[in-house]
């Protein structure tokens, strides 16, 4: 086939002029001799790249000076457990909301480490909903306060920052980064593996206060310690350059776009079309997760009728439509629309689903 | 200029072969529809790409069934910390041998976790030589001993495996992996960032005897447990895909020329070609390695006449060989020559080396 509308969860579609960009340049990069994939980390070639990415992402999510913004490898749930080490202190508890899948796994990679309070807790009703903030159960005096912005699996999304006080927010936002205009300044960290809503696989970016990197944390390997990571520039070892420089085109191609705002409303048409079909179908798709919490990045949704659900698939990739199976923790189907998923890759995908519906109805 | 030999010591050339393939399926990787760039990690397509690595890589090294193969972010140096964390049980101690500047990278990052001894050190010595096996002062009852089989910026390479009796054997191999054949059930572990020997940058493999993952270890996250990981194959969270398909590429292209063994006179070859201009040029470039822990991967020397270092690496950019500037640590000049650079590039070195010396000489 030609390049198909690609719905995977992550790694995901990247943008089409990106992916050419890196293209033209994988041979050699800005008359340098050689590919950007082959250059010194410590070079004038890379260096320059790395400073724009960490420029134009500034530029894009509006993020104050007092913030350090870094590119490390291991993914979010490395971050996850960084986290505990470098801002709790020993003996210092902390407090996390689980609303999904994500939450948990943060949970698991701190407890270790720390005592963790679990101050909300969706999994009663299978996540498909988000605690109200008037029931969270928050402790005093603990490190932070860790919540999970959208939930990739369950299809749940915070609309809003929650407020927590003067505690720092620990915010995983490995799937709606970048999505939409947000107040970084109410955040103590933001991390995110970049593979969903920024495109390349293979790079996390951790956005920290700077007044938290005074904290002591707990005995940890330098690699383990973002102070050492900010001082080295997200170099202190070889970063994966590439990862990095493909991020890096993806926040020009944000930026040339309209930014966060005019993905903000491409993401609410996007999402707002698929949620259409599924209210309109009478019952013949099903989304479960209450109104007010779903996800403007993932769409799960079932088919009322699971013998269907391989024609379904089948149909759909016949149609260049691909990578809708839901994931295996809730079966059914899943629709990831993250910012480098086109309005037509949308609108395509809502007809299907409506032609489907009249054919198999 | 069109592409050069790049002497760069990592991220570091690739081979021209893979990155023509790597460029032609960047927009659609095998009929799928989609970049492997962007396709799913669980999906049939990169599982095909993941198993076909690391099958390729145990042709490679012949790697026995009781070693684990992993593919891992973080860098070797985040290993370096996983390992004490994986393979130290509380209150016991280490041995490491320290022979240049990555070997006290390791020492640093288990630092916090457990007692390290040094059980030989050649810094006293400017890291020019090997302490010999006779005098090294190793400990009874340790978890293991470590050491650096090839230093990429003191260029002191191991030319053999030292023997350390019935004690697991941990060897960074990040500059010399698959550089020739070696014996993998001498070790107990061996890994590698993979951006110097192996090419790609962004991803480490990790090669651990099986019964070592029976070790308690020590209190850690999940994320850094290398019996999940081992569980997860590789995928316990989003690995870096393309860069692992990238190492896939070039495992292949290792072993299309002839394999290890192949590469090791080809790597003789080369270095020899080198040493050979440094040796007979009558003092005006020195290497100041002893001859028998020479590197066949970095050849680091030094210009006479220090005035002469930038017209050096002016000429030689000039005429197509770049990075060739020495780290910042010793100076001077380095010749990184890992598998993929061609015996061409290393010809084209020497020639211009021995020219210079004719007309600054």
């Amino acid at each position: 086939m030609s390049r198909a509308f690609n719905f995977s969860a992550g790694p995901a579609t990247l943008p089409e002029p990106v992916l050419l960009q890196a293209q033209s340049e994988l041979l050699e990069w800005n008359n340098a001799g050689a590919s950007i994939v082959e250059l010194s980390h410590r070079g004038p070639e890379f260096i320059q790249v790395a400073a724009e990415a960490e420029r134009d992402l500034r530029a894009l999510m509006a993020i104050p000076d007092d913030y350090a913004v870094l590119f490390l490898q291991g993914g979010a749930t490395a971050q996850q457990a960084l986290i505990a080490l470098n801002f709790a202190n020993p003996g210092q508890a902390v407090d996390y909301v689980v609303t999904g899948h994500w939450g948990k796994t943060a949970l698991k990679q701190v407890k270790p480490y720390v005592s963790a309070n679990v101050a909300a807790n969706g999994e009663a009703g299978g996540f498909r909903d988000i605690p109200a903030r008037a029931d969270w159960n928050l402790s005093k005096d603990v490190a932070y306060v860790h919540y999970t912005a959208n939930e990739t699996i369950h299809g749940v999304e915070f609309r809003d920052i929650p407020d927590v006080g003067d505690v720092p927010l620990v915010a995983d936002f490995s799937s709606s980064i970048a999505a939409e205009p947000i107040d970084v300044s109410k955040f103590g960290v933001i991390y995110a593996g970049a593979q969903k809503n920024l495109g390349p696989v293979g790079v996390s970016v951790v956005i920290v206060r700077r007044d938290l990197l005074e904290r002591a944390g707990q005995p940890r390997a330098d690699i383990f310690d973002y102070r050492s990571h900010v001082k080295g520039e997200s170099m202190l070892n070889t970063p994966p350059t590439w990862n990095w420089y493909l991020a890096g085109l993806v926040f020009k191609w944000m930026l040339a776009e309209g930014g966060v705002e005019e993905f903000a409303q491409r993401n609410a048409r996007k999402a707002g079309l698929l949620y259409d079909v599924i209210d309109n179908s009478g019952g013949y798709y099903r989304n479960e997760v209450a109104v007010a919490a779903r996800s403007r990045m993932n769409v799960p949704f079932f088919l009322k009728d699971e013998a269907l659900d391989k024609p379904f698939l089948k149909e759909a990739e016949a149609a260049g439509l691909i990578s809708l199976k839901g994931h295996r923790a809730l079966g059914g189907m899943r629709a990831s629309i993250y910012n480098a998923m086109p309005e037509a890759g949308v609108q395509a995908l809502a007809s299907f689903m409506r032609d489907f519906q009249q054919r198999h109805g």
